[in-house]
């Protein structure tokens, strides 16, 4: 029997105030840091989903869509949108907030694949997902669209440019 | 006319995994990054329910009830319970989870005051904390009095040590 | 026969210069940094009284009275000032100090309470602690008095606006 | 006239030792870290090139070939192989590498898109990108390939996978 | 009239429990954590005397003798003994301390010479260094011959194998 | 037989973009940045022609020649170019440089010494130093020289403010 966890089991949230190390020069998020948070997330959510220890395999196209600043709130949200084998897709939004003013901007949204690894570090066999509910039947739903939008929308643009 | 804000809009979540550099020789969180992490919590909090910037007044007292261990993950939950004035009372709770076992543990609680600034770094006021779900309510109520009831537990200890 | 310590013995000065990560968009330390260092001195101070690996189970109540400006030093002091079974009372006070005009400023008192371990990570007995000289029996006598004054005060104030 | 600089301009190799903060507890490399390391590459790559301060637009997906070790060192070398109007293309290489063991393997590659600014932090024109030597068109032309097959291949994984 | 500041006026002292961000694969520290804490400790030392903002001029030979292993604690002292024109020597001892054993072993000794800058980054001059009591006078004079002493043991060997 | 080892095989370039929270009050680099980084530097360079785990022994005196701003770029080269039993002597140049105008001005130059450690941290032979090419006997040459010459200097200085 194969067993099973939920894609509510492995949401996750992490909320990161953005301080001066963090920066540039002109005071905005370095990439590399919205980065690391949004893999850290993503390590959660894949842990919490397979139970067990998980790593990095891949993680698709990022665009900064609109920058954080210093000060500012970072949101980091992540959850599983599927399952395969030994391999875990995780969707990772990040939202930029000025936590003075009370509004959301999309900083930016990726996708990861993690691998779970037993105790010796071999892949190892993750649960099934499972979307019980029609919220998470919807999240499922849209993760792989979105997933796939972004990737015709970097296709046509790395054609153009390439 | 006063400004209002609700409980629910001070709600903020983190989640950190416990790296090496922030654990003892026995491979604990060290008190003092568990202690950071729930100061930056509570400033979230208020920051997002006052709109201004906020500085740390006090921190109440603090049990470790229970230690959280080198890769495991840190859940920090904060929300503001009261507001007076220039200040704010601010509820953080820490669980520690292995995220490979899904369960988790209350690793500790305590009680923030945070003082709201303006832009010359003098306390301004805040607004009316407002509670209008039962939810809301509750827990407004709850953080008042685990407060109380943590502070009597205080001062029967010390009383008995001292 | 029980092994003893003195006061002396576990006292415990660092020094720090508050660096842009650790203040906040105002320029001010974060209470979580100050947090951070001082349970980082008790722990010192507990493991030099003990001759034990110590991790901390409780800190009071801590009132921050004066901010730490960026490029500030912070002086941190700490000693056990209690001593029971397998549990230790250290006192820490937070100095603010402008070194370039020699002034320093009480930015925060609190007290904490560690317990030894052996090497398994099991609570191991406490030496006794000794005050040989008078200096360190008033540094004893100053410390029980500030913690129950200090516990005095939250209790008036935590009943006033509670 | 439209100002030149070459492909030379903008080489940029980093070196650096992987420490315990930076792994998980199999003692590997978090993907987190390599990403910020890239980026900061990638990031000293664009200024050396456009002669302005650059901030991260996009990255392309990554994967993540072969593990770091603890202890390991990695090598990140990025150059610029594109430009256009007020953004720039750069490839980032990662080489895990036990020093005491002179081997190099392959950790990771992606590409960057960068956009200069000025200092008023709007997008600025950046050089056209000169490859006088052999050398230097042979790796923009690697790169461009390189960036390409990549898409592709994710192209294809993500249709089978989706 | 020239200001004056004695050598008490300098005096610092820090402690630090090593980290495992701080060691390499072996668990000893690294030598660029011991120099970067010797370099913050002679800074501090000498703002407190010159009451200016002071940077490092020089570091003088650095022989690392005993090694501090993950979690025993670092204490790092300084001093000013010289002061000439805008700038000022610095004596820094650091000492490992196995906080649970309570003996000390030195780490390792170097001097310093840092420079007073205004408040447009220009030197200063500096106070005149008093030594009001035997005590200070004994430690200038020491810390000039083992200034001395060192270099003369530098300059045989890199004679020898040079 | 001696195992052989060239000076090429211990090559080690650094690139560090200057972060606020490696900076004073003035955005100028702390010593103790440049002193770790330097460290970092020579010991990737030991192990690599060692073949072993380094640690370090010693470094020579420190000269900081100019500042290090806030934003610019570091970079870091080491080379070994003495090795005698189990020590190997490696030279290490830092420049800073402005990315945004392509200049670099030497920082600052010294020398440091490593050793070479077996599994059970005891020291171990290292390979001869060999300079198969013109251009590595140069650089040796060069840094033999450097370094005496920055001695005799330090010996003149001290002799007349000591």
């Amino acid at each position: 029997m194969v067993p099973m966890a939920t894609l509510s089991d492995s949401m996750t949230e992490m909320t990161e105030i953005l301080l001066p190390n963090e920066t540039n020069t002109l005071g905005r998020a370095l990439g590399g840091t919205v980065l690391h948070w949004m893999d850290i997330c993503a390590a959660v959510a894949s842990m919490r989903f397979a139970g067990h220890q998980c790593v990095t395999a891949s993680m698709d196209h990022v665009d900064f869509v609109t920058p954080i600043d210093l000060g500012e709130v970072a949101v980091i949200e992540g959850y599983v949108f599927g399952a395969n084998r030994t391999s875990i897709d995780v969707r990772v939004d990040v939202h930029a907030e000025d936590p003075t003013a009370g509004n959301r901007r999309l900083a930016t949204t990726s996708f990861f694949t993690f691998v779970a690894l037993d105790d010796e570090g071999r892949p190892t066999p993750v649960p099934e997902l499972e979307c019980p509910t029609e919220a998470e039947a919807a999240l499922r739903e849209e993760a792989v669209e979105a997933r796939h939008k972004q990737l015709r929308q970097v296709t046509e643009r790395i054609g153009d440019s390439g």
